[in-house]
């Protein structure tokens, strides 16, 4: 189906949003007057530029508070339209988007609204034009689709068709159902936006806080799948008013646009109760099933390789082996695995050696790995080949939005293992025989906490959304000393796999610091599941790993405000263990050792009774102990 | 009287938060319990600190949800009391804030709510410490201060009074007469907000958008007018939840906040209809009355001097002058004067010297500069002397918010002016006897609009509020290519002195670019008025200054949008010349020079009808225009 975009949705002067946009992959532009207005050229000047880039353009917008006037006031509306109708001859299109009357005298009288209607419809004819109406949420007297629709279907005229937009449906909770009632053919088009879900007024909200679908709360995918099923054939087009984006590159935005529209139509096309839709939808390879992290690799140099490694050692993972073509090395307990990279012509050491430690891949085991990476690269994420030794296994790869590697394993039962294919594994280590209490107390990776630059939370929801199938937790907002850090989880439906991603929107915070410290992934921790957190302490401390400090008013607010068994408080203060409990009861104890470097710090965790948060209540105090550890002890 | 401060108000550590409490001024802090959570020291250790900074622990809060429960849930309640009160003993405070209850199963029974608070009370009262009951504006039954007191006024007992807080009272258009119907003896404390108006959800708006009282839209001074009115002899405290402040500088963030409450206590003051206030109050010099601008002042090096001086010789301006002991030069047209001063021993020189041009001074025409400077101090900000030659003028000046200076002047009827004291003056210009239409058509200097960092916006605001007696406009969003930019204008009450003050809150605006290329005062332009846009216009080109070029779409949607006398549009259209009308028919001319050095540019302007605003309808053709200058033309 076709794919178009506003360009009120990106960044930069009407030539870069063209650009950008065509080069992301759209068919067309919605042109919002305000870019027209503002370059400097003539309305030929753009549609030639269109035409040079192989853009159509779809729809001039926004035409407003034309219905429901005076008659004076009619009369200039009209000469008003027939000034635009001009307009759009030079500029090359022939749909104009006219919202309803917001003015607070607009005149509530459905006779009078589709008489003017048809006085305009009629215009647009004479001029050879067409126009969509479009129900604002906060109209004065037209709010609703429903509205719009019983008024364009009663002028009844072939050059007047109603307009629908997610947004204004969505936001103020108008079934989409209806939809369904709507001749497809007498939908002039249909603008696609998403939204967190906010408490706001709704003119502000849609203003500001619009998003790619995907990346809010909305049912888009209803409602795009109500929409196909009245066989409309015209474009899916994105309008997102967004703070962020405004100020955000403008290709990357672009890019994100068309992946949102892929993933909506492989969304929508999934929901298809109705007969099949009329027009050709992207069907990309099923996602992925998962089954955990395979591994996490650091890039690491002479100076941070015996360090990270130790650090690994003192937390309980052995030397597992080494690559047989590579300066890799594999540091493994239970089922967790860590590869150190200290390649020097690698992709790691071009990209993030010289920073210091740096995440620089993740591997996930996925039931199928080709497919995995073909959907990936469907949606346009960028595919990697690295150097493969001989009888090394060739995995699958993709580059994150910040650059790292993501690889997908899939478990091969007639063939050996990765780790038997491309390492040269060590023996056994000597305790394997020993008890569980001799050997790690770490299970295997539980969530991988990503620090971002500001504005990027929504490409990486995209993307793992689109390429992993993930779900999106709702976001926190979490009070660092120094300034606010957003975070939102993402997570494979078994919760097999988890991905918080933290971004800092001041410039000073612990998430901002290590960005500004460090280029490359920005790891912020790793966190291990153990199923028991006091011993998996005990045996931390007896390795001399340093634990974070919490601050002992905290447990006894804990102890004013939950019951629990005699002396466990004690137990936690003692451990340093931070706790959180749902309204189920279930339970989430967790420990932090301390940064290195200022920066890359363990966690380790122990979840009872269904708990399937990440503690996030505890992020502050998690922060301004990390801070005042920066800052030096205060007492 | 006594100003407090809650922790929660600004960033850092609360070690570093209380240091900059007690720098800034303030008696007391009211200790927010995260902060006290999440500090790696014991209660008593903050109590000590505290004593050791000669800060008084007003008081502690919040203590959330006790009233209006279940029988076993009070049980609970105390028992969690019981322990907040005994960390209030090692804390050293006698008083704690207790909000209304907002969970969904609160008991609506305000019969209940009695007896329980009661039951509090009693407990207090064993322990010697007293409860605040505060009416949170999204309680879930109790939700106004009026409430909160019927429910305080029946328990009747000393150990429980009434907290009121200026922004759950007025975010809600609560009356505030009705204050005056409780004894300020039974008012346990008063905090202290302002906001700016926001249709959203309250509980949005309370937690992230609160201000200093003056740097909001609420009548905060009625409110405190109301309080001193009971006879309440405890203090002012801010509780400031800000986004911005929790990642702006602790120091900063702090001294305004102080400088806030002395503002708060002057217009308290002057609100003044019922008996004295009982407690003393700020009572600063009275702010001046303003005729203008007196000069502004760049300062220039060997490079940047000629330049700038053939600018303003381009636009009209004459050499009027040098500086009797210093290298600093005047030009002037009309009453519009420019000082470039090329001192390289001055504070100039060595504070913005090196970055190219800069605005480092401004000088205000007052009815007693001595006055203003005096009142300027005594909120704080910084008294400057310069080196004054033997008879020349000693200028009170402070320093603004960003390090430049204000120089107050006035007028003295007996004595030579400023500029024949401190300047060698040249004969009148040729062309003094010519015409008006040959003199340059520039009268006076309209507005100075500067460019701000991000979240300064507040700052700027509270110091021309206070020192020079300011109005504030309501702010606008203003898109920029890349991002937004958040606007306000602040003036004097006759309007002879404007100041727009610009924040980007993106990093690539022309705003922030700006910032990021040059540092030292952000001056983006100076705006001179003439009665004939037009004239103007033909004057400037005659002269070859470059206009900024305006896009031609812009006049065509012009037409569209007003009606004009025959050939306007394509005068304006021909001139580059931007136009705006408010609702009364006032009209308002502009245009825009070029940017010299990508950054500092000129406007005229010409006023119409009353028409009192800056035109920012227009800002964002500007901001686009400009970013299509510099990217290079696109057709």
């Amino acid at each position: 189906m076709l794919r178009s975009i506003a360009t009120v949705s990106v960044s930069g002067t009407l030539v870069e949003k063209l650009a950008a946009i065509r080069a992301a992959g759209f068919d067309g532009v919605e042109i919002f007057e305000n870019d027209l207005l503002y370059f400097d050229g003539s309305p030929a000047d753009i549609r030639k530029r269109c035409a040079d880039l192989g853009l159509q353009i779809m729809l001039f917008q926004p035409f407003r508070d034309f219905e429901g006037v005076s008659k004076e006031r009619l009369a200039q509306n009209l000469n008003r339209a027939q000034r635009k109708f001009e307009l759009m001859h030079e500029l090359g299109t022939d749909l104009v988007l006219v919202c309803s009357n917001v003015n607070a005298n607009a005149i509530a009288d459905d006779a009078l609204i589709v008489d003017q209607l048809g006085q305009l419809a009629l215009l647009a004819e004479r001029e050879g034009v067409r126009v969509g109406f479009e129900a604002l949420a906060w109209g004065k007297h037209v709010n609703s689709y429903r509205h719009a629709w019983r008024l364009v279907d009663a002028v009844d005229h072939p050059s007047l068709g109603v307009i629908l937009d997610s947004f204004h449906t969505l936001s103020v909770g108008d079934p989409i159902d209806p939809i369904a009632d709507i001749p497809g053919d007498r939908i002039a088009f249909v603008q696609i936006a998403d939204a967190p879900l906010q408490k706001m007024d709704v003119l502000e909200w849609s203003r500001h806080y619009r998003c790619f679908p995907g990346q809010g709360d909305f049912d888009v995918a209803g409602f795009a799948d109500r929409v196909l099923a009245t066989g409309y054939r015209g474009p899916f087009s994105l309008e997102i008013f967004n703070d962020g984006f405004r100020a955000a590159p403008t290709a990357a935005t672009a890019a994100d646009g068309y992946r949102s529209l892929l993933y909506l139509e492989e969304q929508a096309a999934r929901r298809r109760v109705a007969p099949a839709a009329q027009q050709p939808l992207f069907t990309p390879p099923a996602p992925p099933s998962h089954s955990g992290f395979q591994f996490i690799e650091f890039a690491v140099d002479s100076t941070s390789a015996p360090r990270l490694a130790q650090r690994f050692a003192e937390a309980g993972f052995h030397a597992a082996g080494r690559h047989r073509s590579k300066d890799v090395t594999l540091y493994q307990q239970g089922d967790a695995s860590i590869v150190l990279n200290a390649e020097t012509d690698s992709f790691a050491s071009g990209f993030f050696h010289t920073h210091g430690l740096s995440l620089c891949a993740s591997a996930f085991q996925v039931d199928d790995a080709a497919r995995v990476f073909e959907r990936a690269t469907s949606f346009g994420y960028a595919p990697f080949s690295g150097r493969v030794g001989p009888n090394e296994r060739v995995v699958p790869s993709v580059r994150a939005p910040d650059g790292s590697l993501h690889y997908f394993v899939d478990a091969r039962p007639d063939e050996p293992t990765l780790y038997e294919a491309d390492f040269v594994l060590n023996p056994p280590a000597p305790d394997a025989t020993h008890s569980k209490a001799e050997q790690g107390r770490l299970e295997r990776i539980d969530h991988v906490c990503l620090n971002l630059p500001a504005d990027a939370l929504d490409t990486w929801v995209l993307y793992f959304k689109a390429v992993f199938g993930f779900e999106a937790e709702p976001a926190w907002l979490l009070p660092d000393p120094y300034g606010l850090v957003r975070s939102r989880a993402v997570r494979s439906a078994d919760g097999s796999v988890r991905i918080v991603l933290n971004a800092s929107q001041d410039a000073h915070t612990s998430v901002a610091e290590s960005l500004n410290t460090y280029r490359g992934s920005g790891l912020s921790h790793v966190a291990f599941v153990t199923d028991d957190i006091f011993a998996a302490v005990e045996q931390l401390r007896a390795r001399d790993v340093r634990l974070l400090k919490i601050p002992p008013n905290y447990y006894d607010d804990l102890e004013a405000r939950y019951d629990f068994p005699d002396g466990m408080v004690t137990k936690m203060r003692d451990a340093h263990v931070l706790y959180d409990r749902d309204a189920q009861g279930g339970e989430f104890f967790h420990v932090y050792t301390e940064q290195m470097d200022g920066r890359f710090f363990l966690e380790v965790v122990q979840r009872t009774g269904g708990y399937d948060g990440y503690g996030a209540v505890n992020a502050p105090v998690r922060l301004a102990a990390q801070a005042q550890r920066k800052n030096g002890s205060t007492t």
